[in-house]
């Protein structure tokens, strides 16, 4: 398809270019040919002795080939013989050249780990590619294969690569009725599918390879809110066909369950974890499970938390119901991720709840149970302080569970980078034992030395075209993986990998590109959520603006106004010590600085306090105009985001520039709608102007008010 | 009511100030107290003496005790003897001075006007207002109060004013059925009300007020698409008592009338002007009229025009058709204004068709005739050139019909300040005798020395409590009438003392509005109808933008394609000599100026020329980058409008601050549906691209498009 390049502003040049259209489908493993400068660097080693082996060894080798061949133009040449090949690759290649560093490095690799090596000798030039195990050099072929998508030269490679985290997993919150909660790209990848598996095979084996190429190596097929029927034999047996087609890619899937299955499939008149016939059922259950698959990860387990049963119910606590299925599992090496999401409407500030409710059971949970803490303390804001459950349960592996997709962040129509968000919350430091003790430390087991760790991420993935509704939102399922795998990455060179391998080498694409991607997050903070605020969201939907909901007897801890409390005095949460002291559940000095208001960093100031509308802050600025100038800026950002993006017509193809290009348009609409609603909002209490250099809101409060929303356009 | 002023930004003081709320009834003639360092400049005139005399004589005199009263707090002491008198008023009041320089000014005030002259004899100041006529004193009056309302000192007044036209006339374009054609303040004040006269009386009295405030003296009471009916024995009556609410302020009433009324209210057969009982039958009307209105104006006629019926029906001419009406008139001293608002589809460009068809007619109508004309050749758009036809019919008197209520600029939604518009107009040079031959100078009847001059407005005015929808708009109903009685004023001075009479002295205030009213017309011709584009509106309402309309069975010169000419090729009407050649009804040098697209005026080059897109202008950009730089500015000025108006809270009632207030906000957002849906349509044939230093459009073009407008919204 032609495109014609627009004439720039005193347009200098008419440019055509040819670009193919392109659906997204492929995510970042388009495979095109490259610029011919980089082909030329790559097709030397197009020479290739690929060691035999098992299927992952399988897929493994044609990945290679179907890259190297579309990246190229030429066609790996696959010898059976090591000593012509320019590239090597296996567990067992070192033997022929014998690198003694190489072996040195190999011990470093453990069992997901790889290493890549240029080698010269003989004035000839080789790569070898090896690993410890099947899986290593599965990422291993998938690491150099990026290497070329992004346009690296090879000549000097030695790189040692080991993933930080045990268990790098993706949460479906998929039902079987093919609903995806919290889902905008559709239904289920998953569930309640009318197509054959054969006629899906494509589909479930691209979303494999992703996964393998970004390290990914679990996955959570159905949702945290558990259909007790996924225990039944039916889906057993759908759950083991799945784990057929993603074994070789080395990912094991894993299962939510319903804590009151024994009951509800079982027949049992309890689910009580310490009788002994549930725990029969249970170890039951799990055997025919293991029989069926038997590299089956383990369970994901929501309990006591938002209505779904649990061991409270019977008196039990998280610690005996975490233990019942733990040991069921053990046997088999499956494993236990308990979530710690817990609040209830009656107790005290829902920030606080989870630290209350498990450290006192910490030391009480088998080894193979891990309790999966949300980043934050209340649930995927735009920003949170992180939980302060990290570092606070020393005997217990606590893994961190992102959320990919973007339940409180525009969901599929606002273009968002969630890397900077994670690696924020990575980077944290946790001050537990000493300076440095972040919650990366904390969660992959280097602190306090566990056997488990792990890292989650609420998948982004339906069944549109593109994968995710949004073509952006791929770079957060690709950002999450390559995090998980190396948490020491920075946000900005995982997008610089993402858009070249997603769209094009142009480098006035990518870094513009760049430039939008690292704009957004703060961007979404600012229209949205600045200064600390949270959870301003319809209470329903959680999309659009709705801070003045309230909603006769819906729980108090679900509406906007719990969290903001804005009033003539002031605005924001107190969680200082003359407030609900949720400050003191987080080490020195974070404590103190939390404490004061002005030590708070000021991107956390309405999550720790409430304060008077015109209180001082070090900008000379009062809190009602700092917090109109953080509005306003949010909405600027994007529509500077916006502007960048429409200059780049014609670099890449129309058909995902247009969708993009639509997509901003969406987003610009809804950051003023955010703004004004919530500036507006405001100032009925606030009752000072809008500073005068601002432009004046679009919106009427009222009619923003009256807005109806309707999920239908947002899934 | 008390109203908070807001705390300005790093705002330094906090100050409550007494606002009264106000709901712009009063209009322009609020008589509210001065500042006090005011009212001790005026106190000293409180000793008057007022010379009796007729009705007129006694409204001034009732107006000046209440503005006095009002404004200073001190009631006028009326006095029988003038000499211990501060200030004299009447006729003859020069009398008891006799100071020869009144007497020569007295001279040239000719029927209307009035000398005011400060005296200082014996060490004691007084004024003296004097004229030739009770309309003369009244009008002086008048201009007294304004002195002292927009606050200047009254010790050095030497003033001798003349109105410019001899008739400065309202059209209103009321039906009979109390609908307004183009009426945006609410149903017509004169017709089909259920109210007593009784009840409706101040109502009248403040319209007869704020004309006579301004040297209006006459209006047409319905609408120029005449029903025949007013001519019946009951309207005759109802005209008649509306002429004796107005008849003291010197407004005389002239009606509408309908070419057929011979036929469909007379019964005769034919309503040819030559028939001799057609000719009877208006006759007699007259008489009718007159016996009942002894200072009836006279006709305005609007005939073959719209599918209005008129002389061309019975093969007669224009001339034929108004002389028949004005033969019947010239005894009673009547006049017939003819509407020169003639186009048919199927003819010549329709900005040619006045000329074409009144031009031949020059010298074949009779002296108490005048040939109306609007002030573009087209139809008040918010901006035209002057109408070829001023100048070019030099034994005709021609005046001018400005629009007052914003049929084309956005109704009584938008801020639109009409005064730049209309002195553009009657300054513009027509060179038809010489250099300096303006519009103003051709139809005040100077140019050509013609017995009659006039000026009409259609009249923006209904029922709503502030008379014209928009506060704002009352400036324009204010601005018109200064400008007919001295088209020389300048728009920025009639608005400040609009501005101080109808809100404040606050100089902030008069500064900041009189600011915003200065940039308004620009801005709307650069948001709808920048650089001579023009009837983009959507057909059947003329509000929103709608230049893609197609309409099966419009006529094509009611559709905004006829006017834009938009293609891939370019845009723009050609009516250079290579097109329709409207340029040469213009005299030279403007046919020469007008005809080459280097020379002509960029705010009218798509007027006269069709262009392609890349056309490139002097500042280099080319055409398409230019147009979008129009539409967008237009924007940014509504933005900055608003932005000025929003910091005036506190310095005004409330009532009225926040009712403009909201009409901003909904001028802002229509701008930019203007702009967009222009911007993004015009696209479609351009394919180029918005220069991407500006903002992105908000709506899709398919969403525009689709837009229904609702008249209920706007009335």
């Amino acid at each position: 398809m032609y495109v014609r390049k627009y004439i720039l502003l005193l347009g200098l040049m008419v440019i055509s270019v040819k670009v193919s259209a392109e659906s997204g489908e492929a995510l970042w493993m388009r495979y095109l040919k490259l610029p011919s400068d980089l082909q030329s660097l790559y097709i030397p080693y197009a020479q290739v002795y690929f060691e035999e082996g098992s299927s992952t060894i399988e897929v493994a080798k044609q990945e290679l080939a179907q890259a190297f061949v579309g990246l190229t133009g030429v066609d790996i040449k696959f010898q059976k013989k090591p000593f012509k090949c320019s590239l090597l690759i296996g567990k067992n290649v070192n033997q022929f050249w014998n690198i003694p560093d190489i072996e040195k490095n190999l011990k470093k690799c453990a069992n997901e780990g790889f290493v890549i090596r240029s080698v010269k000798r003989n004035g000839v030039r080789r790569i070898i590619v090896t690993a410890n195990t099947d899986a290593g050099i599965l990422y291993g072929t998938f690491a150099l294969i990026r290497l070329m998508q992004t346009g690296c030269p090879l000549d000097s490679l030695n790189i040692i690569e080991r993933p930080k985290y045990k268990f790098r997993l993706l949460n479906h919150w998929d039902n079987l009725d093919g609903t995806v909660e919290r889902g905008y790209a559709g239904r289920s990848i998953w569930w309640n599918r009318k197509e054959t598996l054969d006629a899906l095979k494509h589909q479930y084996l691209t979303y494999a390879r992703a996964n393998a190429s970004i390290g990914i190596n679990g996955t959570v097929l159905n949702n945290v809110n558990a259909n007790p029927k996924v225990l039944d034999q039916e889906y057993i047996e759908k759950f083991a066909r799945f784990a057929d087609l993603l074994r070789p890619y080395n990912i094991k899937v894993f299962m939510s369950i319903n804590f009151s299955s024994p009951v509800i499939i079982g027949g049992l008149p309890s689910s009580d974890p310490l009788r002994e016939d549930v725990q029969q059922w249970w170890n039951q259950k799990v055997k025919e499970i293991y029989e069926a698959i038997p590299d089956f990860g383990g369970f994901l387990v929501k309990a006591n938390s938002e209505g779904q049963p649990g061991p409270q119910d019977y008196g039990r606590s998280h610690a005996d119901g975490a233990n019942m299925l733990a040991r069921a599992l053990e046997p088999y090496g499956g494993i236990v991720m308990w979530r710690a999401f817990v609040y209830s409407p009656s107790g005290d500030d829902r920030a606080k709840q989870a630290y209350d409710e498990f450290v006192p059971l910490d030391g009480q949970f088998r080894d193979n149970v891990i309790i999966q803490v949300k980043n934050g303390p209340i649930d995927f804001q735009p920003r949170e302080p992180f939980s302060p459950l990290f570092g606070a349960m020393e005997k217990t592996p606590l893994m961190i569970e992102f959320q990919i997709t973007q339940e409180y962040l525009g969901f599929s129509d606002h273009l968002v980078y969630l890397a900077p968000l994670q690696k924020e919350c990575l980077d944290s430091d946790t001050y537990v034992k000493n300076e440095g003790s972040t919650v990366a430390i904390v969660t992959n087991g280097t602190l306090f030395k566990h056997q488990y760790s792990a890292i989650a991420g609420v998948a982004n993935i339906g069944r549109d075209i593109n994968w995710t509704g949004h073509h952006f939102a791929q770079a957060n399922w690709y950002a999450f993986g390559r995090l998980a795998w190396n948490h020491n990455l920075k946000p900005e060179d995982i997008a610089r990998e993402w858009i070249k391998m997603t769209f094009t080498h142009d480098s006035v694409f990518v870094e513009s590109v760049l430039d939008i991607m690292m704009r957004s997050r703060e961007a979404v903070v600012n229209y949205m959520t600045p200064m600390g605020l949270h959870h301003l969201m319809g209470w329903d939907h959680h999309y659009g603006p709705a801070p003045w909901t309230d909603i006769e007897g819906a729980r108090p801890d679900w509406l906007p106004r719990y969290y903001h409390n804005a009033s003539e005095e002031g605005i924001g949460f107190n969680r200082s010590k003359s407030g609900s002291n949720a400050v003191s559940q987080y080490a020195e000095p974070l404590c103190s600085m939390f404490n004061n208001p002005k030590t708070c960093p000021q991107n956390l100031l309405l999550w720790f306090h409430h304060l008077p509308w015109d209180y001082r802050l070090s900008s000379g600025l009062t809190l009602w105009q700092e917090l109109c100038y953080h509005y306003y800026r949010g909405v600027d950002e994007v529509k500077l985001m916006q502007k960048k993006w429409d200059r780049l017509r014609g670099r890449i193809d129309d058909e995902r520039f247009e969708h993009v290009q639509h997509k901003l348009k969406v987003q610009v609409r809804e950051a003023k709608w955010w703004r004004d609603a919530c500036v507006l909002y405001f100032q009925t209490f606030s009752k000072m102007p809008i500073p005068y250099e601002l432009e004046r809101p679009e919106h009427d409060l009222d009619e923003l008010m009256n807005l109806k929303f309707d999920m239908k356009n947002h899934n």
